[in-house]
């Protein structure tokens, strides 16, 4: 099990790297290759347009990888998506692709062209966090078939997961899948309630005439303390904007930007199955 | 000249109002009409959507109101901008709508729906601002005829102006205007240079297949410091991003979250007409 890491957002700190390796090490035959771009820098991102989208093509078309894990969020996905889909190879179809957060725009532009198998996940930069390991194992089991890494309330509607705000503002973009009867998970973390209410009040637009399966709220985490109350909380929002669309409300999700944030393969995977063959893949 | 002003988004501070009618006195003719909906409170917002709605069509469908000034922004207004179009009246048609920043749903709805004459414009809350009374008197200007206060780029382009983060969240929802031939100004305050990218990238995505006449980028003003520096500045994101969409970029517009924001009138309208007979209006 050989899995890609890239950085299509902001840059990954190199000294995070021997963390990461040392958890791997827990998971006999799973490597971790960190691409070089990871650690680049241009402004906010990991490098410019082109070496990020480079670095996810490099390790997407490279049949001697398994997986290309996202190293981290932060913003700067969206700017690569649509020219990723248009230069991913044949190879990247047998391949997962990992994230969440900003990397949500990826997993989505990926699901609506068919390439791969998109799957919101925990990602290397939560290793930082208290109790990062656990998210990172999680990760790693899942591809090498541990139980118990998925979400909890999986049953046979197809589903996705994303940042609310990501989905947000790919919807109504071309990079938008057809969520017609998904389950769409939704989180969201440092962000006012009424921006909450906000980016609500936009998606369901969108998401109201694919006739979705319904929606499922993960934690919404960190809300900022604005200067009044909102007057209600993250649920009463999710509840109220999924019935002005006609939206079946089915209730918390166990995902966010946090240690605990579990899997969700979109559509109806639910586990990983590995069709690389090592002899044909390294010639 | 009777102004309505009501508050569809968060309540305005009834000490306000004196410095308000303080400048109101220097334009003979002009009087403003405070609705008691503008100081109610509901959480966020100015009293619930109802009431917020309520006070709007009191304001608009009123035969003795010539004008409907939005006393200020802090979201809520796209909360109510669907019902309003729905319940607005013939009286609206004649009344001009002016307002900015949140306000900007209720604006871009009008103007959807072909109801009265929306109008970028400072609002009451203003008045709070050092220099405020300027900006107060601007508008009061407009609507008895002053020059030199309109945005000094409008030409004979049909234009519409916005807040950013408003257009983007109204692009891709049924309340989203078509924007062909249009000159687009938008401005923004207070959200990170990432976070202007990112809404950049969605709005293009909507704005582009309208092909409207080109964009103006106004003040962007108080962007919080991040972690680290974007790498370009918000005239180097509109450029892009505009080119990106081919969008035809124009340069700066005199708008912005500030005293100076000047009257953009949406569409072709530059001057106020003042359609209402008294004699036939108070019965």
């Amino acid at each position: 099990m050989r899995i890609g890491i890239c950085a299509p957002s902001a840059p990954f700190p190199r000294e995070l790297v021997a963390p990461m390796q040392a958890v791997a090490a827990g998971f006999p035959g799973v490597e971790l290759l960190f691409h070089d771009q990871c650690f680049l820098s241009a402004g906010h991102f990991a490098g410019t347009d082109e070496q990020r989208l480079n670095a996810l093509l490099d390790c997407a078309n490279d049949p001697g990888i398994d997986a290309v894990w996202f190293a981290r969020g932060g913003y700067g996905s969206n700017r690569i998506a649509e020219a990723a889909v248009t230069f991913l190879s044949k190879e990247a179809d047998n391949k997962v692709f990992l994230g969440s957060s900003d990397g949500g725009y990826l997993l989505g532009a990926l699901y609506k062209a068919g390439i791969g198998r998109p799957v919101h996940a925990p990602m290397p930069l939560d290793i930082k966090r208290e109790r990062g390991e656990e998210a990172i194992a999680r990760v790693l089991g899942w591809l090498t078939g541990a139980p118990d890494t998925l979400e909890g309330n999986l049953d046979g509607d197809p589903a996705v997961a994303f940042n609310l705000t990501t989905l947000a503002m790919m919807a109504g973009t071309r990079l938008m899948p057809d969520l017609r009867d998904h389950v769409v998970m939704v989180e969201e973390v440092s962000e006012y309630l009424y921006a909450v209410d906000r980016l609500f009040f936009h998606l369901v637009q969108v998401l109201g005439p694919m006739q979705i399966a319904g929606l499922r709220l993960g934690r919404v985490s960190d809300v900022p303390e604005n200067d009044r109350p909102f007057g209600t909380d993250a649920i009463g929002i999710a509840r109220e904007w999924c019935a002005r669309a006609t939206i079946p409300f089915l209730g918390r999700a166990d995902i966010g930007h946090d240690h605990a944030n579990r899997i969700v393969p979109f559509g109806r995977m639910r586990r990983f199955e590995n069709n690389r063959k090592p002899e044909d893949a390294r010639p």
